[in-house]
């Protein structure tokens, strides 16, 4: 197992992440991160019993200090495995309110969850990337799950989107410098409401009109097999009949 | 054969359109529109001889008669076969010239090359593809191939600009119309350049600096199997050591 | 009058470009031109009278060869004026339908109208504007009038957002071909319904609800008057209600 | 002078902060918000002195509790001022580096500065814009001084394009709660080096290749006086030989 591929996947609850780890837990060892240890137990659980690899990691993706700290048990755990992605899809932050009766806590959490957790993490996950280039069959890939609010600031989504904006201006940065030097940095546009336990409830007019978390781990999936002659930076999904 | 999916390409040299025919003629029969029969000739018996089935048709696609006598051939020749996709990936209307050196014959060519025979390309396609809803295993797909200057216009770059802005504008415009109705409508921004015969000579600094089109057709297969749920309307795509 | 600046105003009905010929004649000779000339007649007599110079040229900007003649008319009538400002904020082809009930013909209008019409009015107004630099108070200008469909494609827009997207795409390449050389040209996106003798009868609920043309003539002075240090390529208007 | 509309402006030092204090100062009576006193207190003395009315608060504007107290403040010294505008004009948060070069609180910084800061300052200037309707000649106007770095996040701008990303959502989002109430949100795109005492060594090759500070304020001026039926939200602006 050893030299196995490691994938880390930072936002690891019931929806989409969960799709994630399973999808790349066919090819790589997965490590997943999320702050409450019942997020990632029964998928561990699942992934390890079909023949998969998995360990969680309790961290508080927000926080640097907890960041760092699964990174060093992640080096501890897989001293020699290349790390061959690394996708930050985070949960928190998510907040709708007038702006007005938004508070100081709400808006900087909002801002923590996103962007700067996904500096920390991406401060650890780059180093590691840049290393296993070469040592798997596609380039290393750092991916960064955004929103329609990624792109569109909208009355009572000021903390969110300002969040998510942040965490797109990163992603372009990292892209920018480290994609000459061969890691793949992407970042999804999620427009729409994912077919998750967490929106079962939901009501989405038609048929078909969630979009499918394991068709975005596909697409996932898909970045990470790029060749480096054709990188693609951006790609937005939604359902056939959002609006946009 | 007769009940095979259809995928109808427009636009087909040596370069991008022959490696998007060869990876959708595993699934589809193809059919390949170009001016010149030298460009899909080598490229129809190729398909034909390693087990798929490809007709040429020469055609004219900033020409709509020429587009139209083009889809009556087909309706004639497979009139059983649900069209499972139809990409539009234009060769003309390129040129760069101080704009006051441009003629009013090579800017309208822009447009005519670019969106106006994307738009009766369109009309055509969309009536096929509607229909197949149903009878492929994916949701029938609509795909315009653009460029760098789908998204940025430039000094030099006028006419062409022009006509893949006017271009992309009609891929929006369709995936906001036909996307509710199942028809899965992407644009693609090619940014870099194409590793094709034309472009052999093109010095770009750096190994594995141009674009593949293998690449590229293969993020075109994906595009076409992504699921109703999760549609992905744009791609940019680009070789790892380009400046964006 | 021989040495007073000049502005050249093309799309002129009662609509925008009456409030651009009358702010512009406050300071300027303006040549007003549209195809027919009862757009213009009542303006030019009114700016004429009120102590300002205006002169109509019947032009249909969409033809190439109005369009010059209607240049080598001013040329013949203006000899000495340095062009200031000249403006292509043209009326036609707008059109709002289901993609498969657009005729060729309308696609083609709306092309033509807006961008094929812009390239010939640019042809002619740019050199102009480039002698101009010097012998007026602020640098020349070029203006394109744009629309929501500049920047969005959407259902039943397909022509519209075409022709659209195609003018921006060529004021763009405009801005980064002849900024440099002191000719700002600029872009603007009218973002909603324009209080005019035309929509008087449309229903857009709340007060104020209608962009006002005079204050769309004054953005465009202001643009007019900006130094070389300080160019603006892009606004973007819409009245404070607009949903956007 | 106590019915004389206000506008407060936070981020003021020698450059674009000064002109625009002193553009509105010929209106308005100015509060003028800078962490450091000596920045503001030249000006203060100037406008004072110069028929104007000027008021220095020393407060960090990255700091919440520090924006309050200038808040309160204000509230004290002006109880029955209209606030006619409030600008958010930051400083701070500028950093280009490498990104595994960048500390945790060097990226903090750049959001804090940025993003945070403006959230706080917005959070006590909207409920005084919102009031301040009716009371004053134009619409009550909150603007945004965005940069290159608000639109495109590039190689060593990890932090301040995260900060510049999140503002600009904010304000987007301000623009689409506020403006259907009355407020003219705006956020500008300074594209290029200003020419302030801090960049006077900096060598911009070509005469005139830096931004006027004092035509940036006119803009602002320009953009406060619209009327609410002809709204700007962005206005990017830059010198004509800026490369963008």
């Amino acid at each position: 197992m050893a030299t196995k591929g490691l994938a880390i996947i930072a936002g690891v609850g019931p929806g989409t992440g969960a799709s994630i780890a399973r999808r790349f837990g066919k090819a790589y060892s997965v490590v997943l991160l999320s702050r409450n240890p019942s997020n990632f137990e029964p998928l561990v659980q699942e992934i390890n019993e079909s023949g998969g690899h998995a360990l969680g990691i309790s961290t508080d993706v927000s926080d640097a200090k907890s960041v760092n700290l699964a990174f060093d048990e992640i080096a501890n755990k897989f001293p020699d495995s290349p790390v061959a992605v690394s996708i930050f899809n985070p949960a928190g932050g998510f907040v709708r309110k007038p702006f007005l009766e938004l508070t100081e806590e709400e808006y900087s959490s909002a801002i923590y969850s996103q962007a700067k957790g996904a500096f920390s993490f991406a401060q650890r996950a780059v180093p590691l990337l840049l290393k296993a280039k070469g040592s798997i069959a596609y380039p290393p890939t750092l991916i960064f799950t955004g929103a329609t609010a990624s792109v569109k600031g909208s009355a009572n989504f000021a903390a969110f989107a300002s969040g998510k904006f942040a965490l797109r201006a990163l992603a372009q940065s990292l892209a920018r410098e480290f994609g000459p030097q061969g890691v793949h940095v992407s970042h999804t546009i999620i427009d729409g409401v994912i077919d998750i336990p967490r929106t079962k409830q939901w009501v989405v007019p038609g048929e078909d009109s969630k979009l499918s978390p394991d068709a975005i781990a596909d697409s996932y999936w898909y970045l990470h097999t790029q060749p480096r002659t054709t990188f693609a930076f951006e790609l937005d999904l939604r359902p056939y009949l959002e609006k946009w």
